[in-house]
């Protein structure tokens, strides 16, 4: 199978990422349907152009119309999803999902699809601080990275679909990663990074300090906005890779704390050598 | 004394700040002068309209010159500046500087001070991944929080005439701490950011994670480029503060540490929610 306008595609959860995925094809040319649990959210992708079609219920004839589904749902939402569901959907489709976290997900899929469909995780790496399909943006995913994560029982087929999907919402980069290595990085890089600033966020009653503020605490605490039933999910998944992370940042800042009560300059200073010298690999071109 | 074009403005330390510093008071049209050790910062400052006229030695007879005098030095540079060449400064001159840590600061160029000048510590929250004159640019205060530290000792026409100073420079909110608060409130939104972002950043070497980078990481770690020998001396004269600011932190990072670990969703939950709740009052208006 190949990506042109005459597949028909489902997303199913029409929220910020959902409604956003939905856009972007539905503005690529593509016809895409619809299914949300809530009535006001199919009315307004419906309404916004974000879907032709949509329906609250789960039914075979509405499913196993489609030839591509993507999947915007909580991660523990997907999985008893498929469990319910998978018959309707038609033999010989692509599945493909948007969850943030990758073992323990793609394989648990591909083993209740069987061989009705193939499952080919992706994870589109946008957001906002904000949710809802009222949120959704069909250039949300414009420039960002697309990382598919395939495993053995993938075919190149159905990987290169999953990859053409990532170009068709817009995406600046495709790459592929094993699960493994796709919750290692997304571990350190995306969930790391908001255990401290909700960390920080959370230290003190701070509104006195808003007169005050540079943009270094704003940078460091905007995602500090997080969707707590998400995230926690998440973070749940990948437990032992992100607490493994998170020993690795206590490691490295327990040492600058007990280098400044020692006043040990020389070790301070190395460390902000270092610093600087890494972060220069990440300034835009 | 008020600010008027008619005074005269010395500008000690022709670095990023420094610089500047003394071209926002050139382009408003004040008379500027300036002191480095640099032959090239001072021939740079002139070149580009910085300043009026400088040196590389300080001489009685230039210092002398000044109403208003400026430093943009190292801590410890200018409190040795201080020491030395105190005896030259105008009588009723005021003195001002930019340091970003206050106590063990301020007290201690009063005191050195005594009846010769009076000395208003101030602060203007700007600054740059990067330093030197070359950097330096006019507008970098534009905007900015310009925080004036005065102590018993300060009359309100000399805090007054250091707040027109602050204006002057293009700031875009003038407040008034004493030292100690000035301490805690940069210990918490400005040092621990940056301890935070080193600590990050030097985790590991991350060269391969570049092309999967959102902007989190990027926003969270921008401040890692840092000017280690500036810092590490900020970080050591406001060392009780920032351990304790630290301690704070580490707290609530193990917190959630600890709830992750036991699976303890409920706990995470309410620390996002918390952290939410507290980064709205940071939005923008």
């Amino acid at each position: 199978m190949i990506l042109d306008q005459k597949k028909k595609i489902l997303v199913v959860g029409l929220g910020l990422i959902g409604g956003s995925y939905a856009a972007a094809l539905s503005s690529g040319g593509y016809e895409v349907g619809g299914i949300d649990a809530s009535p006001e959210a199919i009315a307004y992708a419906r309404a916004h152009g974000f879907i032709s079609h949509g329906q609250n219920e789960v039914t075979a004839d509405y499913v196993g119309d489609f030839d591509i589904l993507v999947f915007a749902l909580y991660p523990h939402v997907l999985l008893s999803w498929i469990e319910e569901y998978a018959a309707f959907i038609k033999s010989g489709a692509l599945v493909t999902d948007v969850t943030g976290v990758k073992t323990g997900v793609v394989d648990r899929v591909q083993e209740m699809l069987g061989e009705r469909a193939e499952f080919v995780g992706a994870h589109p790496m946008a957001g906002r601080e904000v949710s809802g399909v009222q949120n959704a943006d069909p250039s949300l995913f414009r420039g960002a990275n697309y990382i598919v994560t395939p495993t053995d029982t993938n075919t190149e087929q159905g990987i290169l679909l999953c990859e053409a999907l990532g170009r068709a919402i817009g995406s600046g980069s495709v790459s592929r990663l094993s699960p493994k290595e796709h919750d290692e990085m997304i571990g350190f890089l995306s969930q790391l990074t908001h255990c401290i600033a909700v960390s920080l966020m959370t230290c003190k009653e701070s509104r006195q300090l808003v007169d005050y503020t540079g943009d270094s605490f704003r940078d460091l605490t905007r995602i500090a906005k997080i969707n707590e039933k998400m995230w926690s999910e998440l973070f749940l998944l990948n437990r032992e890779e992100l607490l493994s992370q998170m020993d690795l940042f206590l490691e490295r800042f327990r040492e600058l704390r007990e280098a400044l009560a020692a006043g040990d300059c020389e070790t301070m200073m190395q460390m902000m050598r270092l610093s600087t010298e890494r972060r220069k690999y990440f300034d835009k071109k």
